[in-house]
């Protein structure tokens, strides 16, 4: 079990970050001595999964604010750090209004643990007794510093005897289902198996699984969801086969700012990221609509269509 | 322009063929002396693709003839090397069959190269004037000793001044869309971005790409295809976008004695070649419905559903 404190936490003089680049190989902290250097981990992945760098950006505005540093201009390094995930500005907006940002930055760390607690508790509720169940990229403690989202709700149906076992996708380009989600996995006991990203037609087409669960980085107003690139081709071939797709996402992942996913930003990130010699296109998320969504799932409980109005009853807007 | 035997090629005592696991990094040649070695090369993929590896497996029966070794064994050796391309054993049986297995092979390879330069012409006359297409895996002279299927197509699309421009999955996990497939199109000049497999889904949501066209390694008599892993999701994906998905293959890769795409086998590889520590479920192919393919061209011509009707008009049973 990964604790809290070992995703991400405040020192004297530094946040501290389990540096998740160079996972599962070697477990490695990143010491960051400013806001600066938190965006930069951010940036280059040290730290990743829309909770996670909400927490590690809070901490950074903290660390800003005890070192006397120019907060406006920690507050912008750090919301520029990653444009899609809203936790990110979410998390600075909430300890730049704190009176003590130190405390305040402990107290979302502890609140995002409760969240994602919750969550799960509630999504795992929704997996068939004895199933499989399909997840991309990487929801669980590395990406929260909680229990996770889709895969603190996974764990949390493997737990009650309901799950039988999960299947991986691999997520191109920098592996964040077979580096960190089939570590965190193992290391859990649960019976897991990887896949190529583009095995998951095959996979549903199987029958093997009942259900997929993701994450989130945005989530519109309508139930639009930004999350890790190959989320969107999940959602088309589950609606092909019938097999229900949940998201699973705190609500501080929730922008009701955003009418619908066409006005969230998708960052694209350096194409030697993707295995090429002559250029590519390297999108970091996709867009999936909230047609293709059974039910968005947050500590609130589980939102069902239309999203417009479960979520917008459950988020403070 | 990669000639014909460049790709494969019968020598004195020897079957020669360009090392396709070492490109692009390294042009290697491998020789193989006996059948088996043949069968070695198709199973660890020097060569690779239907009807190159159909060709190599000839040439492969031709070798062991004039060696006077053991053609039943020969025969068994190759065509058990991989089970899911038919071209393999379609290409066994012609040369078996023949007075001189040798000048059979060639005759083969020739032939080949003629269906390559005829199906491309057919379905590049199906490529939108001004437009981008997508394609998956490697299909082109590296996969058929010929001009290539679906990418010999884009090839004569972009020489017609037709395409403008080809995004390539890099097709995990060997990458061969990545190392091959974009290799083939930076000698031969046509503008090209690569994409993650996973990415294919914001790319045709995007609507950038006005048509797919994809290779085959068996296409049943009701037009289902099993083509690499991954094709499947982006036919779902190009139906859910109205984008047309075309499967372009010889008529030696159609197998009229299979009804359904249930009955191919599809071969499941060593689960090491995914990125995992721990355990991961490999198939090498997928199967594409016919319900979701607007178009299998082969040398004969376009071919439209019902393919039952179509394709048994154009290929002899």
């Amino acid at each position: 079990m990964l604790e809290p404190e070992r995703i991400v936490r405040l020192e004297e003089d530094a946040v501290v970050l389990l540096d998740q680049q160079r996972l599962p190989e070697e477990e490695v902290e990143v010491r960051c001595s400013s806001a600066g250097e938190v965006a930069q981990a951010i940036r280059t992945l040290a730290v990743r999964g829309a909770p996670a760098i909400g927490i590690a950006a809070a901490y950074g505005y903290a660390l800003a604010a005890r070192q006397g540093d120019d907060l406006d201009k920690a507050f912008e390094v750090l919301a520029a750090a990653r444009p899609t995930a809203v936790n990110l500005e979410w998390a600075l907006r909430e300890v730049r209004a704190a009176d003590d940002p130190v405390a305040r930055a402990r107290e979302l760390h502890a609140e995002e643990v409760e969240r994602c607690r919750r969550m799960s508790v509630h999504a795992a509720a929704l997996v068939p007794a004895g199933s499989a169940a399909l997840t991309h990229c990487n929801t669980g403690a590395l990406a929260t510093g909680g229990v996770g989202t889709a895969l603190g709700a996974l764990r949390e149906a493997w737990a009650r005897g309901l799950l039988r076992h999960v299947f991986v996708d691999e997520t191109r380009p920098l592996l964040q289902g077979a580096r960190l989600t089939a570590w965190e996995l193992e290391v859990a006991g649960v019976p897991n198996t990887l896949i190529a990203d583009s095995a998951a037609g095959a996979l549903l087409a199987s029958g093997k699984v009942a259900s997929v669960l993701v994450g989130a980085d945005r989530i519109a107003a309508n139930g639009d969801t930004a999350n890790k690139v190959g989320t969107y081709p999940l959602s088309v071939l589950a609606g092909r086969h019938e097999v229900p797709f949940y998201v699973v996402a705190p609500s501080s992942s929730v922008d009701l700012r955003v009418a619908s996913g066409a006005e969230i930003p998708i960052e694209e990130r350096d194409p030697a990221e993707v295995s090429s010699r002559f250029g590519a296109w390297n999108p970091a998320f996709d867009v999936t609509p909230a047609e293709l969504i059974t039910a968005i799932v947050t500590e609130h409980g589980v939102h069902r269509t239309p999203y417009a109005e479960s979520l917008g009853a459950a988020v403070p807007a």
